[in-house]
């Protein structure tokens, strides 16, 4: 009956047999530029936890996009207490979790328990909440849940308005929202899922002020791990109102809460107390001590999201990339040939120039996620490299930048290839729907992309401001280094050949980075002008420090010698180089404007970039091969 | 029991008395400025059709984005059911049923019915066909759907497979898919709604060639009336294998389609024939004569495009500029007073450089779209205005650029506004999810914004031959008479005055285009270059004319002056220049390098911008509140 079946595509048209002749016409070698890419125990795991994932119904795709959001959070908590079980029977380690999160791709409502509440308990707990605690979380016989950000306060977590008064006649807290806007908002896990939650609330103490008057104030936003439901008919204890806050933009199977307190007590013990403590007969408040170890964990937690972020693009490209090299579409309008086929829209400049350089931008994020995965690891497993540590401290300081630079890129990405794939890329044949849809928080997530850039702009103000008052100072730092090399010169035009040598082009993009720091340091130190004024001028900064940090470390990993055989490093070359005189034609301005490279260079740049393109153009289907992105993860 | 119930917002967070304080700010007259955008017949009657709206809980949108999307198709059809009731109760006409489709903001599953399939059937049916045909289109007798697009052939309608073959025999037409990229795609209503559909097929004829043997070729795509379902059963006709494509990125009620046909036979009557016909006792073809109304047409379709555009971005920075005035976080870094309150987010420069310039931009887009309009009016109702039909023409050739740069802007402008909201951005109380989804498709469809642009390149380049071959002719459109001052000129660099002058606005915006066009014409007519090789740079070229364009009407609607009073003109007059120099300032190296204005000028504009920016902001509630978007609407 059904005569469908037996229909094939038109001859032109054959998605197999084009991709076969695609990979022909590269030499590069996949598996080593995949092993270059990710390390064999990446891709061992990423083959050992997908073969259990696919004989697992549950976590099929099939008809996800179809369900209410209801059903989305009953399969989510279907799918967690699969994988729960599949990592006790597998013995997975945190690693293999961490995979199987990421083949499933989507978020389940225990997301928060296993990732940021597990991880609040661990760095805030005494010894003692932690042995009492611990095993509970291990077992899950609670489900935890993470609660800092409200209805009125984000960003500025030092404005957030739910008090725990220490009430010293019972020696318990008393959790009160005085306002709406103080409800808890936002918060994973937290809607329906939950029993307990870190909480985070302003710690009010009553102390005696200059005049001996005895006087309540707020000592800061304190951690409490507090119980949020009953284990047994998992309603809400009294004094609490939790709910779900309703649909989001992704992250349909997640219960994000609004949370509220009504005069809710809990005991003492409920302060988690490994960096301040109340004691309890006294009153008296020990405050935090500020951690060093923190630099490390934020460096590595950055780290992360740049390699996440490269994963983003890596999977958006690579599904534009193969369907684009498929599809057809117009002859050849210079064709005179009446019976030539349609062209390849990959051949199409004006879909190559959105889609290559953002190939181009997953490698340059790789080569400095990694860089900064393994400074950290250097950092850790040792504390004599002094070297190391220095750039530990100036990472971060500076990693916000990157965090801004990745997340924009990659969010960017999803919907660059999505539009590049015309109309079926409106299709949810791409697979891309979801993963935009989840991926677009992250531009605001873990610090606001336009907020944190401040964070660098701080950093680099303050070290123009080392150079202006002791020019002569030692540079210890790479951007010591070169913001020193840009004062020295810096009424000088250098013009940096960036064509001819590649060095040039790092340090084109080091001097262009140095004079807009610069230009903030005389802008905000020598002329004084307000801060909200500069802003816009910080956050370009950040991004133009980004873009170099990005530009060298590719550069520095292709001098190194990547190991691999010619004909894969002349094509990671011409990667590098689309990336960076793609980014200098973007951003042409200020690079022309710092005198970092002149205008007749400029003016080469866009047809420099298509003949890379074209170069790289035969290479593409094998170089998003080289991601080894399973069709599982693609939803295909 | 509910003790929330009672809680207020923070004292600094109260969004009705911090609304009421923005609007005391101002001085605009929002009711006259609403009058002067939209006319008192647009607003009156956006008041009607919402008061009825607003009684039909059918309509309401409060649990709609939880359900899933087979509920969301039945919802769908439920609530076009009862529009349509609404219709007849209420005599809506034409312009009635628009509104209410616009305010209902949810694509229905009958819309492609009263839309694409009237207005297929309207142009293409001959008169007797008419007469058969209207009756049960306008009584919903038949619901149709309008087949086109196919799995592989998208943009380039001549390159579609399926097949309509003549046999003179029986007098029918065997409707036939010889492949499965033959199989129509994406085609709404279709998927499981319509009862017909127009559809598009390669008409085969067997004539007899130069050698005299009969040969089979197809004459071109041509429209057919089909049935496709059964009117009893609703099942598909025999021959047929019809349904609905799956999940998409938006449009959840909409049942786009797949179609296949194997030999389905068809009447001589389906092909639709005013402009192209089969006698069917001679198998004579008379081809279709190309028609000039279609220019009028096409205007209008790009006017609406526009114009739609032009209220997205104006709904997007609604919900924007309100939730951001009433949203405060961190207090002023370089305030000293411990006491002062956190500052209103949309005071950062760093949010006001992402929502302020689109604000402008709705405006920008709303006067080229009403000039448009009045254009296609004026020359509808006569025919005796050559410079208006001139310019008609002119515009046929060239809106392309504006669709591609509306849609994109506006497409753009929802994730920018939502990005700008931070967290709360990516909560449905924006009312923007559905909004961003379903209008992700406009870049795409009725002509891809990159590939529509090459039609404005290409007239382009035609005008500066004709200016280069004969650079003394009569230069009559306005392009020609810019083409002409830049070519007169084109070795000077005039480096207009565009801070003093607003009329050197206008200037520079042309000159950079007709630079930017003879370049292309450079490329293309004397140095031969491929055309493939030039589609970026015809791209940018397109854009460069388009804004152009923008730039020149919104000028001369100011210079003639807008009726408003003297404040509210000022504020336009600001946000003008707000368009014009954020445009200059993001495209600053094209204007620096065709000469259109000078690197001091350049330098300049970051701090203009800023400037005017904080001109604007005290009246930024008031301008939105102008766009008198309903809160229904806005889905608060």
């Amino acid at each position: 009956m059904d005569w469908s079946k037996d229909l094939k595509p038109a001859a032109s048209a054959n998605g197999a047999e084009i991709l076969a002749q695609e990979r022909q016409r590269s030499q590069i070698n996949v598996d080593r530029l995949s092993h270059h890419l990710f390390g064999s125990a990446y891709l061992e795991r990423q083959q050992r936890i997908l073969r259990i994932l696919q004989r697992e119904k549950i976590f099929s795709k099939a008809n996800q996009a179809n369900l209410s959001r209801p059903d989305r959070y009953f399969l989510g908590l279907a799918r967690g207490k699969r994988m729960r079980q599949l990592m006790d029977e597998h013995t997975w380690n945190d690693d293999d979790l961490l995979m199987a999160e990421y083949l499933i791709d989507d978020l389940q409502p225990y997301h928060l328990h296993m990732s940021l509440f597990a991880a609040a308990m661990r760095e805030q707990c005494s010894e003692e909440q932690r042995r009492y605690w611990q095993p509970k979380i291990e077992s899950w016989e609670i489900i935890g849940a993470y609660a800092q950000t409200e209805l009125g306060h984000g960003s500025n977590v030092r404005g957030i308005e739910l008090e725990a008064r220490w009430d010293p006649s019972t020696k318990e807290f008393v959790l009160h929202s005085p306002t709406l806007t103080a409800s808890k908002w936002w918060n994973g896990t937290l809607g329906r899922t939950a029993t307990h939650s870190v909480v985070v609330a302003q710690l009010m103490l009553s102390e005696r002020n200059a005049q001996g008057v005895m006087e309540e104030r707020s000592v800061g936003p304190r951690p409490f791990i507090v119980q949020v439901r009953d284990k047994a008919t998992h309603q809400p204890l009294d004094g609490i109102i939790v709910g779900d806050i309703g649909p989001k933009y992704g992250y349909a199977p997640m219960d994000n809460a609004y949370m509220l307190f009504c005069n809710h007590r809990i005991p003492h013990s409920a302060l988690l107390s490994r960096y301040a403590s109340l004691d309890p007969d006294t009153g008296i408040y020990t405050r935090p001590k500020s951690s060093s170890s923190v630099y490390g964990q934020l460096t590595r937690g950055r780290s992360v999201i740049v390699m996440n972020a490269r994963l983003v693009i890596a999977r958006a490209v690579t599904v534009a990339v193969r369907y684009l090299a498929i599809r057809r579409q117009f002859r050849d309008q210079d064709s005179t040939d009446p019976a030539s086929v349609e062209t390849p829209v990959l051949d199409y400049s004006t879909v190559q120039i959105r889609i290559l350089p953002l190939l181009a931008t997953a490698f340059a994020l790789h080569y400095s996620g990694s860089a900064m995965r393994e400074l950290y690891e250097r950092t850790r497993s040792s504390s004599t490299l002094d070297g190391d540590n220095a750039q530990l401290a100036e990472l971060h300081s500076t990693s916000a930048g990157l965090k801004s630079l990745a997340t924009e890129l990659a969010a960017n990405s999803v919907e660059t290839c999505r539009r590049a794939m015309g109309g079926h890329g409106f299709g949810g044949g791409t697979g891309l729907i979801q993963l935009n849809n989840d991926y677009l928080s992250k531009p605001t997530v873990e610090g606001d992309n336009w907020m944190i850039t401040q964070q660098v702009a701080r950093y680099l103000i303050k070290k123009v401001k080392e150079r202006a008052e002791a020019p002569g100072a030692d540079a210890v730092s790479r951007t010591e280094q070169n913001l020193q090399n840009f004062w020295n010169d810096r009424h000088t035009q250098p013009c940096f050949a960036v064509l001819e040598n590649d060095a040039d082009i790092v340090k084109a993009f080091n001097w262009r980075a140095s004079c807009m720091a610069v230009k903030a340091y005389e802008a905000r130190e020598v002329q004084k002008r307000p801060w909200n004024s500069l802003l816009v001028d910080l956050h370009k900064l950040s991004k133009a420090y980004s873009q170099a940090m990005l530009v060298a470390t590719f550069f520095d990993t292709l001098q190194a010698g990547v190991g691999l055989d010619q004909s894969t490093s002349t094509v990671l070359r011409s990667l590098f180089h689309l990336f960076s005189f793609h980014t200098i034609d973007t951003e042409a301005r200020e690079f022309q404007s710092s005198g970092a490279v002149g205008t007749e260079v400029l003016d080469q740049l866009p047809a420099k970039v298509l003949m890379l393109m074209e170069e790289i153009r035969p290479h593409a289907v094998r170089l998003v091969d080289s991601f080894a992105l399973p069709d599982y993860l693609l939803d295909r």
